[in-house]
């Protein structure tokens, strides 16, 4: 007699793909720690109570704490009986509400969220005007300088190709390989008050975006010229750029395979 | 010699407008009480601080737990040297980030930001997708299902005009006069998945917004006919109207002086 233990083992493992968008204010980041409440933990220990067995959830990338997104991917190894639906389902109604389950698919066994991701794509919001918003302050960086979007424009083409991007990259935090492609990288004025940095590449090295929207802030409030700009990635010195740009900006749009 | 109190009381009173922006997810609503946090409270006490006096802040009206405001309008009197230059920085220094002061100015002293209201603005936003939004969901009512938007079109266009509006009004606060003039009353679908309603009247009852979205998502999900909503404005019966909406979605617009 087959009890249920023995047909969840005979039963194939079965590889999924989920697509999640997220308010990351409340989250320590995308990444599973001991104490802090992470994404990751959040939906594995979600996973966990749906299929009871410990599911290791493996993210595109991590965001960091405070970093939102509207299309992060994971996917996740599983022997179920479960159908994409019925973890769409069950996911959306065990997390919490800044969290939702976009779509969730069988993907073949060899797909790797990760290893597989051709690139990203990311944009960044400032609000900038005189006076700060509250409502929807959660999702934007305030500017109160008026900022010079055109030498922020001149500034964010010149980061359009492969380059070594080591003077964007966090600070304790190295890669090996520090070359990147960004294939789109695009100032925009969308709102009398609302400026967006929409950035696409390869890859992202940690911090990157939000290093580069510091120094192009820096551009824009003509704290330094978009020539200074250049020389910053040409110096590959990441002691010389400006401040990094604060997370609650930044969202993680798609993720490319 | 004149002391600083003295000089203090011979300075004429002066009556200051203010226009506020706020998030209301934090507060009580815009009325003093005694224990919760509220807008008035927390703007009276900024004003406190800055005057040293103890200031009555007069709001065009209430706006109730969890409502958002864009534009509400209060008014104080109050014997200073102080320029509204500088209660509009020294009140958005004090104040959290959740309140804006938008706009501050020297008005006649008969203006009553109550009293002298003409009318007002608010808007309504609905999210109406197969999925809710975690980024963002802090100001819409999601709404799952596909809403018929010519059928609430066709019983928004039902209220405009000069109607006794009781059947909308909250339970267990009532009026004396409950009739009021609805001079705009539009349902608009300005996305894929938002639903905007917007309404223009002399004035409103307590939850009377809400109390018609409730009503007319109710039609929007062909709950209920234009028609039946129509005999419930016209029933005057409060107990016969759809469940209330919740306030997450609620913005006060603008005052009309």
């Amino acid at each position: 007699m087959t009890t249920p233990i023995n047909d969840q083992i005979k039963t194939p493992a079965k590889n999924f793909k989920i697509v999640i968008e997220y308010d990351g204010a409340s989250y320590a980041g995308w990444q599973r720690q001991k104490t802090d409440r992470t994404l990751q933990g959040e939906i594995e220990n979600a996973l966990r109570t749906m299929t009871r067995t410990k599911i290791n959830l493996i993210g595109s990338g991590r965001t960091d704490a405070g970093v939102h997104a509207l299309g992060q991917v994971a996917n996740f190894h599983c022997q179920t009986r479960l159908e994409p639906v019925d973890f769409f389902k069950g996911l959306n109604s065990l997390l919490d509400d800044d969290i939702v389950i976009r779509g969730c698919e069988r993907v073949p066994d060899t797909f790797h969220a990760r290893y597989d991701a051709k690139g990203k794509t990311y944009r960044y919001h400032i609000h900038n005007h005189k006076l700060p918003v509250a409502v929807g302050r959660q999702y934007v960086w305030y500017i109160r300088h008026p900022l010079d979007i055109q030498a922020m424009q001149q500034a964010a083409a010149g980061i359009v190709g492969e380059y070594d991007f080591r003077a964007f990259e966090g600070a304790g935090s190295p890669r090996a390989h520090t070359v990147r492609t960004v294939w789109r990288a695009e100032i925009q004025k969308v709102a009398d008050s609302a400026v967006e940095f929409e950035i696409e590449a390869n890859g992202f090295l940690r911090f990157m975006v939000r290093n580069i929207v510091g120094a192009l802030v820096a551009v824009g409030c003509r704290k330094i010229s978009p020539e200074a700009f250049a020389g910053i990635l040409a110096g590959k010195d990441r002691t010389k750029a400006p401040p990094t740009a604060p997370p609650q900006g930044l969202f993680l749009v798609a993720v490319h395979y």
